[in-house]
């Protein structure tokens, strides 16, 4: 806690993101005295973000055979392993505050937002993949099933800068892509065709919108900027700047219609 | 309590159907002893109706950092402070009495149906929203949708005699109209096109039917007891009396095809 | 348990498949110490599969007003009666083991994947309402429907060898078929349409495979083998070893076209 104190202290912004932190919980505490104890165990009694994002989430995950205090320091102690995880959080936090019209506080992302919580979980969930921790790796992405009703596979890729918005039941497989920037509304799958194995799963550029309902299946791309609107199912590539929709997804406008 | 039961004792109708929940409460226990226990605490326990749904409800949505005791009271206060919250929750049940053949009983509405349970937490979270109590507000919608799947901004109007049907995945945006009489399947969504801040969710008339998986979007209008068929996309208003299926969608039945 | 035992030592594929398990889970102990008493408790400690699914469903299912000791005892109770369910777990086990590219152990079928948990658990709530036990059957569905988001009735028929895949907001009606050996996605209703009582529901045949926000609507018959692309909405007969897609669903492919 120290250090990420330290840390915090040398990046301006993430002090400042922090400071804006306590500031809405301590207005919010003395507005709504019943949430006082709520809002100190969540946010105050925290030094740094990613102190607060592993309370929470440990608290959101643990269970009767897994203890939140094992999920602690398992959250914890992979923050303190990877500093570029908790840039990628504040990032997420950005995208919310500029993308959704009814957020309107940094606190509540941390608290309410079960797609961001899913995503940061997710990324721990990612690291440990990456070393090999593959059961643990696996354990998380089922309780984060369970708890925020997305299921992401450890394998999956992740930029940063993600909007997962109201998120109850995504999908997204194991060796997905979804680059910076991307906004996934609820109910969106990145799939498989169910006729493969290997490299099997949609690969999503930069700055993509995907619209509610949304499936995309097989190893294709959409390009960096596109829209893929609501209820739409995607099998083949999409260009870049491009909307599509329908069943099959049919381009509708952008720069090179087909 | 005892101004509930004197209410109760005052409405013929409601404590007629509080006098049907203990019935079926008894019968189901004298049938099935292991849930003796379960339904004396969340049905024969309870003086009112509105008692038996601040217990229930105060129980699904506790957490470890906020207690089940402060729900309790939190639900209670509101009910005692806002009687047209109850008489909405008896128009829900029957609807779901009148609508739903799989629904015998209205203690199973009470007790197991989680989009019920869902409305009636929303409608406590939309009373505080109105008493600009909004911290509050927002942290129950965040655990209506971890626990019940159901993701309503507080600032949405739900009218009465609302039926949910099996509710997972369902989101309704903070501008959104549902008038009355309105059923709404699993998978529903009421949003926003991404492009507008301000009023810009839909308006739904009385006596709509809106399929599974259907997703309605902006700040349009659908007409008083017109039907919209699964996994239709709405993007356009919805004329009264009519039929409107696809992606988008479009009329296939009713008095003013166009 | 100890009937338990002797009935796996007396058919080596099940004891087989639990040795398979126990060797799991010791290998994954091994390797992440953390997980070992997590896997003593709901793998290593347990004579027999039927044994520890009972532990980890009632573990899953148990809430304040239900203890895990009722519901353990109930499980227990209905698998020591119906052999067969526990065969049809172990088939739909290897369902998984055959046809999801992401799945590599039994183990984790059993641990981690909300899809076959629930559908154990629509069976036994299925067993119970056969026994005309439907306050407890109904009571089941409901926590199934919490827990893993997955709405089955317990009056629908669910044959062996069944991969529900991802699983978050399946809806299967009371009076739906599904047939041995069918793949489901997640989002996937078999639903009514909402104009009759009675038998109302789909009939899914052998080796149906369901893609993902597929909505079958209505009392029709999904023939043998065929196949319904993501997003469909199926509201006529589809025969044998056919492809259909779109909304509504028209055949692509398959020996009889239309």
């Amino acid at each position: 806690a120290a250090a990420a104190a330290a840390a915090a202290a040398a990046d301006p912004t993430r002090a400042a993101r922090r400071d804006t932190m306590c500031k809405e919980a301590r207005a919010d505490a003395d507005k709504e005295p019943a949430l006082a104890s709520y809002l100190f165990s969540t946010i105050l009694a925290h030094k740094s973000l990613e102190d607060a994002l592993a309370f929470v989430l440990a608290n959101k995950l643990k269970s009767t055979v897994l203890l939140d205090s094992q999920l602690l320091e398992l959250f914890s102690a992979t923050y303190r392993r990877d500093g570029h995880l908790v840039k990628m959080a504040q990032a997420d936090m950005q995208a919310y505050i500029e993308r959704d019209p009814a957020c309107e506080k940094y606190m509540h992302i941390l608290l309410f937002f079960k797609g961001f919580q899913a995503i940061q979980a997710h990324r721990v969930a990612s690291a440990l993949w990456k070393q090999d921790r593959k059961p643990l790796a696996l354990l998380l992405q089922s309780r984060i099933s369970e708890i925020f009703h997305v299921d992401i596979h450890p394998g999956a890729n992740i930029g940063a800068g993600i909007m997962l918005d109201h998120a109850t039941g995504v999908v997204i497989g194991e060796t997905a892509v979804v680059e910076d920037n991307v906004s996934i509304l609820h109910g969106v799958t990145l799939g498989g065709t169910g006729t493969k194995d290997g490299d099997r799963h949609p690969k999503i550029g930069t700055g993509v919108v995907i619209g509610a309902g949304v499936t995309i299946l097989g190893n294709l791309k959409v390009g960096a900027n596109s829209k893929i609107g609501a209820g739409s199912v995607v099998l083949r590539d999409i260009p870049e700047n491009c909307t599509a929709v329908g069943i099959p997804a049919r381009l509708v406008g952008g720069p090179k219609p087909e």
